[in-house]
């Protein structure tokens, strides 16, 4: 670059010839590597939530404000992280938080859908909130839901078709936390606590993973809740296999609604041999306001975060103007998923064989030999560089390509074309009509056996 | 509902306990049997895209403002049609009207991306624009784009690769029309209008189907462009098989840049033999003003809808700031396609086999069947309901799952199960320990051929 060059760069800026535009603050972009796992995540899961009669539905990323703010739905909290504006017609829009709030709404409309329904969304959700590792302002949410039946093997088919979901992505170990909202406010009111100040209560125990115990108690004492904090502390320490903790409890309790479902639910994770994953914890309470019975969450073992987490909340569809519509649903971490993956994946190749032109001449018959393979259900990227033939090969490398293909005049004249195994370095010389039965065969050999 | 109640809904109307929420108008909801199809048409084209070595890439939804109307991506009309607001920490974000323009800013960022990249992208857009049918507020988008190459093979691909993605989906003629930019310039130019009104003559032709001839020439004539209105009109009604469209213009322009290219492109779609569908026609313009070589839509014969449209934008890139990257792109009208698709296909199954429960003691027995065929990998819908038998068998068939296996005590006192052939009406009787092979043989036996 020469002076001249220099000097004109800041006339050029200031004339906004050159820009240089940024994403915005907590959004997702994603390059290839990161896109392909991704994407490679959903399809896995989507196949194991169609094996369990689960159809897929997607709801508007742009929703009424009022439908996001309602009663019911997100609360208080969520109400401060909605990105809200007002559309060119003056009517307030917010941008969806969640994938379930949409959906109770599509379903409070449209009364006519077969139930009991279950339906899944992947889709992206946003909220205005501090980024950190692993939490931004725009991210997707992978849920699955079941509508219209208060059963208890929703809950139990939900929790299995995660466990089954995670193996299928090469997770071996998971626990299950469980908890009931109807017993987790008996269990407070135990405690001494007013009905009115159960929320309250709610929401400072939800901290609990983040301040400890110690934070619990001070934000109690705070809410004005002081002399039923130590029986209330008591209580969130609950937590163990299901037969014991249930015991326990059923003995400070008595008889309790809370009780019997999770009974209930856990003579169904003894059906699926999934009781040992299990514990209750009376120290879940999963933030959102509308939940209304059992509630659970999922981590893999050793790991400590929370893959996917859900419940029942049996009032919203109601609340929204629908039919009584009892509904149970669980939402999976796709972010802290990829992530934990992104470590232990291979790269992949983006195809099986490239194309490599040794002679620009030759264009015409590169595309014909790509256009032969891809007949063969072969991925195939054919050289579309001007470069040399090592600059290719060097492409070719950096994408993880096992095989280039050579086309080159000499070998040409002759019919024939060279195979180049890129990892070897072997190169074998083929004559071009057995030239993509060559490749398919090699191709077939070297595919990675997915376990 | 007795008279109390009657009286009483107004009342809790007025209290908001009862809300009636809609969706934004103009946004998408969809049901699953749309999401099924439409999940079934982005897979299918993957697949293809794919088998080309294309990767996914992810852009954010939401762009700063300043990106979606920087000079070079969409241009003043764009600009108007763009949502767009402040965040909390009064940043001007808008939400992004296509995909082209997020994935140029994310590449002029990352500058170290491997070139040649062969990316696609499906998501979605906002336009807030009048709503007609078949063309909403929020819409999909799927994406194929190649970056870093200016050679035609790279177009070839496109149109190669979108041609197998139709044929995949079942359309079997189409039509292809070709322009390019250079050469349309031009061919304005030789008509005799100066370079900088060049740009409003585009406006005006992108709106020849909209308009007409007629319309064209009103508004040529409205923008002060008279006399070269008659050439004008000449050279847009220039269309035809390439080599009869390319002599007839050589002998206007003599040797031309873009024509050159059209040579070039029509070559290589010879070798892939699909030249007899494409045509050159110049009236085509495709109003977004990045274009800069190139530019294609690919209509399904006798339907008088584009299903993919693109072209060559070469300064997008380096004019956000990056390094000179060379694109050309192919956007996929998926509510087009789903649109036509909709009308031919027949609905799916949301499962293969359906459980029963005739008898509510033996849920723990029904789960565990449902569970041993989920492990056979089929798609398995238990009855979560607490209706009878009859009501089961009617959710059965409005869902078109074609076989019922029904837990009843008495049969399974014998240890024994009955399978019900939901169309024939046929019913065996299937030891227990036989149960998941037998199912697995029917299913395997009904299902649908897809060819």
């Amino acid at each position: 670059m020469d002076l001249l060059t220099w000097v004109q760069i800041p006339v050029l800026a200031l004339r906004g010839v050159f820009m240089e535009l940024e994403n915005v603050k907590g959004t997702i972009d994603e390059l290839p590597e990161r896109a392909l796992l991704r994407e490679r995540i959903a399809d896995t899961l989507k196949g194991v939530f169609k094996k369990y009669g689960f159809v897929p539905l997607n709801t508007s990323c742009l929703q009424k404000f009022e439908t996001l703010t309602a009663k019911g739905s997100g609360g208080e909290e969520i109400k401060k992280e909605t990105y809200n504006f007002d559309d060119n017609s003056r009517r307030r829009i917010g941008l969806r938080f969640d994938l379930t709030v949409p959906t109770a709404r599509l379903l409070s409309e449209n009364k006519s859908v077969t139930m009991p329904l279950k339906r899944y969304e992947y889709g992206k959700v946003w909220r205005y909130q501090e980024i950190k590792p692993g939490r931004q302002r725009e991210f997707y949410q992978f849920d699955i839901d079941i509508f219209g039946t208060k059963s208890l093997l929703a809950e139990a088919e939900l929790i299995s078709c995660a466990v089954e979901g995670f193996k299928a992505l090469g997770f071996k170990e998971f626990k299950i936390r469980l908890n009931n909202r109807k017993l987790l406010k008996e269990m407070i009111k135990y405690s001494g606590v007013n009905e009115e100040k159960i929320t309250d209560v709610f929401r400072s125990i939800d901290k609990l993973d983040k301040i400890g115990v110690e934070g619990v108690k001070k934000e109690l004492e705070q809410r004005g809740i002081k002399k039923e904090t130590p029986k209330i502390i008591e209580v969130i320490q609950i937590s163990g296999r299901y037969d014991e903790v249930l015991n326990k409890i059923k003995k400070i309790l008595g008889k309790n609604e809370g009780i019997d479902e999770l009974e209930e639910l856990a003579g169904y994770l003894n059906v699926l041999g999934i009781e040992n994953q299990c514990i209750i914890d009376l120290s879940l309470v999963r933030g959102l306001e509308y939940y209304t019975g059992t509630i659970f969450e999922i981590s893999a073992e050793g790991l400590n975060v929370s893959f996917a987490g859900g419940g029942r909340y049996d009032s919203m569809i109601q609340q929204f103007g629908g039919n009584e519509i009892p509904a149970v649903g669980l939402s999976f971490g796709i972010e802290p998923i990829i992530q934990v993956m992104e470590k232990k994946e291979e790269e992949t190749a983006t195809a099986q064989v490239f194309v490599a032109v040794a002679d620009s001449t030759l264009k015409n018959e590169a595309l014909k030999i790509a256009d032969s393979f891809r007949k063969q259900k072969i991925s195939t990227e054919l050289n579309l560089s001007e470069k040399n033939l090592s600059k290719q090969f060097e492409y070719c490398n950096r994408k993880k390509i096992m095989f280039a293909v050579i086309v080159g005049s000499r070998d040409f004249r002759e019919k024939k074309a060279t195979v180049k195994n890129m990892l070897s370095g072997e190169e074998t010389m083929v004559a071009l009509d057995k030239l993509s039965e060559y490749v398919v065969s090699v191709v077939e050999e070297k595919k990675p056996k997915r376990k």
